[in-house]
């Protein structure tokens, strides 16, 4: 499934392949995405903040594909309708965004607007974290079509 | 100015170069940035939620660049500390992000600030239209030090 994401998006949405963003880990609890800070750097040193804010709304989107690819459907529209970004730190090292997944709760709720609606909206949480501390803060609202 | 400008982006921020970012006007009253869809495209054929959010993060950091430039500072330290984005419509040609250029009163407060205290926060507010439409409204909150 990580390996059908990566290509997926490297080869759907070519900005993913040019700042290097790599399908880390997926788990029960989370979506680990990486990208290096070479690629991604700006006038200071640290990690640009366009590229801090794709990362974690291209990894937010992502938990919303596992999720729709998990309950059987093959989504062709997953869209992003709202993002928020705190940037708390700087960036110094390569980029880890970590995303949450929602609760088995949530993904029943879903499962069930998608079956009744053909649509549901799902709010998705990314954080970038450097050596424990959360250097950036994301929430986005996603809506999912049939 | 917008030589400068561009110059130092694709220089100092790969990505921006990457993505195709261009200045194409500046003005009393905006700042007018743009990147083609090939680049930025998603996997629905029309552009890219990151490259979106990039945009206008950088196209704002941009205003603030030139509001500090024209003040006679040659600011490195300038960051985003906080945005929003709310993606209104999708935007199916070439991205044009417009950004409005604070007034003349609101320039003053960030020239006594910095004058006094080193530093001064800005709202930045960018808009990408499409054939008259707003399709994605930023509001970015960015910090320029001395």
């Amino acid at each position: 499934m990580i390996k059908k994401l990566q290509d997926k998006l490297h080869l759907e949405i070519p900005l993913t392949k040019l700042m290097q963003l790599n399908i880390k880990e997926y788990n029960e609890h989370e979506l680990i995405t990486t990208a290096p800070l070479s690629i991604n750097i700006n006038d200071k040193g640290t990690a640009f903040g366009g590229s801090l804010s794709t990362i974690t709304i291209i990894s937010s989107w992502s938990m919303c594909w596992l999720i729709s690819e998990s309950l059987g459907y093959d989504s062709k529209n997953i869209v992003v309708i709202k993002n928020t970004n705190n940037y708390l730190k700087p960036v110094t090292k390569d980029i880890f965004c970590h995303t949450i997944k929602p609760t088995q709760k949530e993904i029943q709720i879903v499962k069930e607007k998608l079956e009744k609606k053909g649509s549901a909206s799902l709010t998705i949480q990314s954080k970038i974290i450097e050596d424990d501390q959360v250097c950036v803060e994301f929430e986005g609202v996603y809506v999912i079509k049939l």
